[in-house]
């Protein structure tokens, strides 16, 4: 293990971090909230410290996959212990185990808040909250589709044949390019978003929250009420839209803006996610329609949000899916574990992951019946090779356990059953409302301390395709 | 498919149900229960019918896979079918549905019942019923034995290298020695344990019917509180070592009666199994102890027995572990999914399968680490076939994804998430009382009917171990 190659890289980032602590104070000063001195103070420190270790560490160009691991996951705990600062300065959120949590749950676009009153933050605290979202949703572009590729991780492999990334042994100067164009994509969807959301009567402030937790299926709103709150159709749709831009793959945006204009619809995977959107939507307005909604466009409207933003693992939330009937929250609660389409800012299992599990199972039924055949997992027309089906099913696997054991721990602090499969899933696929009482109008303030400790690393794991952080607690990894 | 032989089989199975009907009726006498008529009479048209389609078809010596998934299938169905005649025609279970629900959770060894008043069942009947269990346990034996190794399911393929079992490419005469060896273990234990319950105050009556759901892992009673209500800590500890006994693979029986006294010792699944009781046990007691029991010992054995019984899959009940803490009764909801040991006649993923995901899992972390080494999975020394791995997580996934499915079936028919989480993994994993609406407490007779079929659905999957029944529903199953 090169550790100075791992700080120094992980320092770099800082210092970055430390320069967008300072994209929020033109709306603290503007404001006139208390958080700009907060947030100044965050960012020298965090610069100094990310300078220092900078400066002392060399990069070795030769890095290998193994250094990758530990340079992703500590990055991300890295800027969550850094980001976590204004809260605790400013004295918004005191505890050190509140504030990581917020900042993790952020940096992981997960949007679960430990915030009883989030419209009582000060507004630069509210910036750079959703911001963390938006910092974390570029994060995972470049994570998902061009470094986790080159570890042997993620979805993403499953087009390595498809779609242009790196092919080197190295990591090589190609990543920034990729990241260069998505990144182009990210922002130009954000910029649209925030227009139209200003088109549609929110303030540039507000916008610019929202579309930051749109784009990163982040989650964190500026109002108590989410999204709801601002109870306008416009607003509704609009966020709909921008949700199913971000829980869909982005090498797809990037092949529509260049003029392939047909590239989602001859992506399967984009197909099935919008079949699940449908499926789900049918299901659950089969009891919405009928029994809680009088205006049926509203119905559906707010049927659909609820679809979306939670496949999507985004979490906004315009209606309180726990006064639905049992089935309609069971849909949603398979829709958590699903998630978005590999390559996007979604989290969960991942929609072309599931496709995998399921032609898998169906080969071994066909390998049953002619038990000398040669039966490949196909996806389209590619047959996929053995390796990545186990790695796909080894995921699964992990997921299933890493869940079970979640659920346990939360069951054993106490929390009830709804609450421990909620809070569990909704932290392990990155969405952020959940269950009983950490269901969309409530919070997790109560969730004891260990437990959120728990539960930032189950962001941690979820976030990073688990496989990422897992290896770290492997012994073999340590080895010489 | 060579129909004529699969009917030939199991009218022939028919025959023999018709003979075992017989069995109540001394009981029927004795006790002066006026269910003597409906038994003979379902007796007599189970003979006519069986004797009529084994008459009419002709068996095929030259017998495939094939066949066997299917005469493996209809026969619990057809027993089930059959075996509910006495409940019907003497009308204690008028209801259709409720009958073949009884019937078919007694041959599948669930114990999940449809009756509000389990005493209020004549005697005669109630014999029937735990023999329904017996009889079903008996064709577990030589299902997980001797038969579905030989159609390439089931986790005792495992063991192909270490457990003596039919290797030839036909189903031959062999499948009968084993099955004769195993079976005269099965009388052996149902004899000792019934002589023990019967020292330690039970009627002959009794001690037969617990004995039959013990070793059938079955947990059909006679008594409306279960072995509970005996309230006789001799009674518990004998129904914990005999519940044990029979959710521990039968060929460790065989060569440990034969003198291979090391046998249990020996093998990894066997040592898995009591540490998970272990485990279980003490997590469980560190909350029934504390607030649940004032006499430690009592509180122990409650808490074992619960952890055996439900682990075994077998069902009975001494405790209302609904009123423990929310992280016993999860624990418990876990070792509903684990299930006993392959070659037991208890349910669930079977702990085998569950040591293979888990190795799985180390295997494909590992090859992240280094890529281009080859890592088996491995359980104790030898290395596992690529093939069976593949089956065996072929098996999880499906597993998961029908319990999915079964969850959401029984939400949507209007039942709670904690009754319908209960219902289908105590259905699928062959336990009988789940949760909520269908805990230990409970019953299965508010469910509507359609939900009963699909119940009876789940069993029949658990059962047979999935890919037996699924394969049915495949069309390139059913191609010339």
């Amino acid at each position: 293990m090169r550790v100075g190659s791992v700080i120094h890289i992980i320092s770099f980032l800082l210092m970055f971090l430390a320069a967008t602590m300072l994209l929020p104070i033109p709306f603290s000063l503007f404001y006139h909230a208390n958080d700009a001195v907060p947030l100044l103070l965050s960012a020298a420190i965090t610069l100094i410290i990310g300078f220092l270790g900078f400066r002392f560490t060399e990069f070795d160009r030769d890095l290998r996959p193994k250094e990758g691991f530990a340079i992703v996951t500590f990055s991300w705990i890295g800027l969550s212990a850094f980001g976590c600062l204004p809260f605790i300065l400013s004295g918004a959120i005191p505890s050190v185990t509140d504030a990581f949590f917020e900042t993790m749950s952020g940096f992981s676009t997960t949007g679960a808040t430990i915030l009883t009153d989030v419209a009582g933050l000060s507004h630069g605290l509210l910036f750079w909250r959703s911001l963390t979202h938006w910092i974390g949703g570029m994060g995972i572009i470049v994570l998902s589709l061009a470094i986790l590729p080159f570890l042997g991780v993620g979805g993403m492999q499953l087009f390595k044949a498809e779609v242009p990334g790196p092919v080197t042994d190295r990591l090589t100067p190609r990543i920034m390019e990729t990241a260069k164009i998505l990144w182009g994509v990210y922002v130009l969807f954000t910029a649209v978003q925030t227009a139209l959301l200003m088109f549609a009567g929110m303030n540039l402030f507000d916008a610019l929250c929202h579309a930051f937790g749109t784009l990163a299926t982040g989650g964190y709103s500026t109002r108590n009420g989410s999204v709801g709150e601002f109870n306008s159709a416009f607003i509704d749709w609009i966020t709909i839209a921008f949700m199913l831009l971000a829980g869909t793959n982005f090498s797809l945006h990037y092949r529509f803006l260049r003029g392939d204009f047909k590239a989602y619809f001859r992506n399967a995977e984009f197909l099935l996610f919008l079949s699940l959107i449908g499926l789900a939507t049918v299901l659950i307005s089969a009891d919405t329609l009928i029994v809680h909604y009088e205006d049926g466009v509203h119905g559906f409207r707010d049927t659909l949000f609820q679809v979306v933003s939670i496949l999507t693992t985004t979490g906004f939330g315009t209606a309180d899916y726990e006064n639905w009937a049992f089935s309609s929250q069971f849909v949603l609660f398979i829709l958590m574990f699903i998630g978005g389409c590999a390559g996007s800012t979604g989290g969960g299992i991942k929609i072309m992951r599931v496709h995998v599990l399921v032609k898998f199972v169906f080969s071994e039924i066909t390998r049953l019946i002619h038990p000398h055949a040669v039966v490949p997992v196909r996806v389209g027309p590619h047959p996929i090779d053995r390796e990545i089906v186990a790695k796909v099913v080894g995921f699964f696997i992990m997921f299933v356990m890493i869940f079970v054991f979640g659920v346990f721990v939360m069951t054993f602090l106490g929390l009830d059953m709804a609450t421990s499969f909620g809070a569990t899933a909704a932290c392990l696929s990155n969405i952020g409302p959940g269950l009983g009482a950490v269901g969309p109008t409530d919070n997790y303030a109560h969730i004891p301390a260990f437990g959120k400790w728990f539960l930032c690393l189950l962001m941690l794991l979820g976030r990073l395709e688990i496989y990422t952080v897992i290896i770290l607690f492997s012994p073999s990894y340590w080895k010489k």
